[in-house]
């Protein structure tokens, strides 16, 4: 039996690697003081038909969709933002003194895609939400969290690219300008295409069909509509990733592949050598009228989501060595049933006061739990042999410097902290 | 719109509890060398009516089971250790030179109950498993681990309960003496306990409508049954825990609700006051037929599961106040367009020094921006004034001792570093 396709097991020596990386996730999250949420796997699922939009790829083709033994239709959560949204709504946290409120979450995602590398049917998000606040610092600082993530991970090759879709005005100017300009050559396009020139024109922007079709290269830029509002706020999203230093480039074909996206839009990429096809890191952007949407009060809202096995892919592309610490703390070598149960309150012992033990559970004999303490990379072998059982003693091996000692069981704890 | 009924959002203030809990258990994890593993969310069918059994209620009547767009049945997971089990098959962990593989999960579960406190659709579960072992000094390590997971979070009204299943052969007899027992009364035991008298008898004594039958408390106890082997097996799993000080009461009425186990079973209880009614925090025993089972080689195992939402219910019960530090590092409060954007590149460089800084994202004013600082709890608030911007200075103030100094930019983060 396997696991379903499109989804893997993480086993250790790669599951270190997760915690590794979500713990500094984690850590800098609360560094930029945003609090972990964690909402359900799985939403009614008009959730996502209202809070994703029910023009989008991952809606209507996407979505992991079922009725449970109640008839609800529900379905497991494709991304993260209209959980969010959905929970600030429910629980009311537009009431608390503290605004904006700076969420993050991270976990399972699920889309049923074609698997390819860097490409899962369940994946697993990061990401921030910050909800009520309309300063374009806030814009700044959720780009400034991203890109932070990736570079206090080790990362080099990274771009950042960013737009603006500005705001409804702006945009409904732009929308009709792309009917304009697609409506002529519709017939040209990919089926897909002419339903989205209908529904959502920017989206044709966005096609991996029609990408090379003379059309696009001369489509009108988003930019050239931007009212004077628009317009302002972008440039001061500018001023503030200046005054970070955080270098990017203005894209004018950056588009979101999901309807609910205004004013600031941003991608980060590898450019590493070796990552692959998919280069694209995570994205984000502004989202001001979604909390309306989903049934709250007008609220600001901005973030980000990334895929977290591409961030390591960009590791592995980029050669990081992750500071994970392999080698075993103490190995505790014993035979025979006396000196096994001595061994095991031994071990026990030492676990509670913090020290990382193992020991045999195999009845092996002493040359291969010897064996097996190597291969753990013990950096102390504790023996109790049959004098030292006798004595209430242990000898002690520092494997690294192969001095040895022989300690009273009473002082063990002690002498192993010292060195520790 | 809400979350799905059974299902929950933890919340800021909450999610730091369970950070808090998780972490601690992952520490303990690496303590004992147990090594997480990630299945997926959601599996075949067939492993869970295979691997948990198909005369169990989770597999009868709780899954979450559909259909997904490649025409697969497909099961959120009701519990961790097929999943863990099938991914030791499938990655053949069992041809490792390191046995007994131990590992850990941590993830949501899944199962469709009525709701209630402690019990909930999808809930968190944490567990480990030690497969290709069958010393009993493994039984003991596992049960002390799971007895240290809630005694290093501070729990304290604690009860630990073993039986021994026995061997397939001492199963064999029991159940042989179960249906001989139960029989002559079967026509008055719920309809339940009549399918199970046939399939499983040994899972009328779990049974909760029939619990005060009067042939409940003279039925015979597999203990009765046990053969030298399983007998001895026993015997020695309580000398380990004797020798690792682990107090525990012996229930020969103790049996486990799934198929799969033999010889060791355990449920940790809270005897807290004002627990509730639900006591079981966990429970756990070995499974040496599973992995065969699930098309892997003969390999004994054993393995615990516990509810974080339950261990959590107890350290409320008991009134246990987990260590975390809730205050802020530093608030950064600044006015006009030009401080705003100097003080966004002072946050920015706290944070990539590793101090915790926030400022505020609303155009509030300046004593605004304070009272945000107090209610943050900020260990000291930076001001950037006029004359600070012109002289490229800040204002520090410690928000403990009232002392305010007056830093160039240059040495802020030094001056913050030795503070904090």
């Amino acid at each position: 039996m396997k696991a379903p396709r499109g989804t893997q097991d993480l086993l250790p020596g790669v599951s270190d690697k997760w915690q590794y990386v979500e713990g500094k996730l984690k850590e800098l999250s609360n560094l930029y003081q945003y609090k972990e949420i964690r909402t359900p796997i799985f939403e009614h699922t008009e959730l996502f038909e209202r809070g994703v939009g029910d023009t989008t790829d991952i809606v209507q083709k996407e979505m992991y969709t079922f009725t449970d033994k109640g008839d609800r239709s529900i379905t497991l959560r494709p991304e993260g933002t209209a959980s969010v949204v959905r929970a600030f709504v429910q629980h009311k946290l537009f009431g608390s003194p503290s605004q904006p409120t700076k969420l993050f979450y991270i976990g399972p995602m699920f889309r049923y895609e074609r698997p390819q590398q860097g490409r899962m049917r369940q994946f697993v998000q990061y990401g921030v939400e910050a909800l009520g606040s309309a300063d374009p610092a806030i814009d700044a600082e959720v780009i400034s969290l991203a890109m932070n993530a990736y570079q206090s991970l080790g990362l080099k090759s990274l771009k950042l690219v960013i737009n603006s879709l500005g705001d409804q005005e702006s945009r409904e100017n732009h929308r009709q300008a792309l009917i304009d300009h697609f409506t002529p050559v519709k017939e040209e396009l990919c089926s897909d295409c002419q339903t989205r020139l209908e529904q959502n024109p920017l989206r044709v922007l966005d096609c991996k069909k029609d990408r090379d079709h003379e059309a696009m290269a001369t489509a009108p830029s988003i930019l050239d509509y931007l009212n004077e509002e628009s317009s302002q706020y972008f440039e001061k999203v500018q001023a503030y990733l200046d005054a970070m230093n955080i270098s990017y480039i203005v894209d004018k074909n950056l588009v979101r592949g999901l309807d609910y996206y205004n004013h600031t839009a941003f991608e980060i990429m590898s450019d590493a050598q070796g990552f692959g096809a998919i280069t694209t890191l995570s994205g984000g952007g502004r989202y001001n009228g979604l909390v309306q949407e989903l049934g709250g009060p007008e609220t600001p809202g901005i973030g980000f989501a990334m895929s977290i096995e591409r961030l390591l892919m960009a590791l592995e592309a980029e050669g990081v060595d992750l500071p994970i610490d392999e080698r075993l703390d103490c190995y505790v070598i014993s035979i025979g049933d006396e000196a096994n149960i001595k061994a095991a309150s031994i071990v026990n012992k030492l676990r509670e006061s913090g020290i990382q033990v193992d020991k045999d559970y195999q009845g092996k004999k002493m040359k291969a739990q010897f064996k097996a303490a190597d291969r753990l990379q013990a950096k102390f072998v504790l023996v109790l042999g049959e004098d030292e059982l006798a004595n209430n003693q242990i000898a002690v091996k520092n494997m690294d410097s192969g001095e040895q000692d022989t300690i009273e069981l009473e002082q063990l704890n002690g002498y192993l902290q010292r060195l520790l």
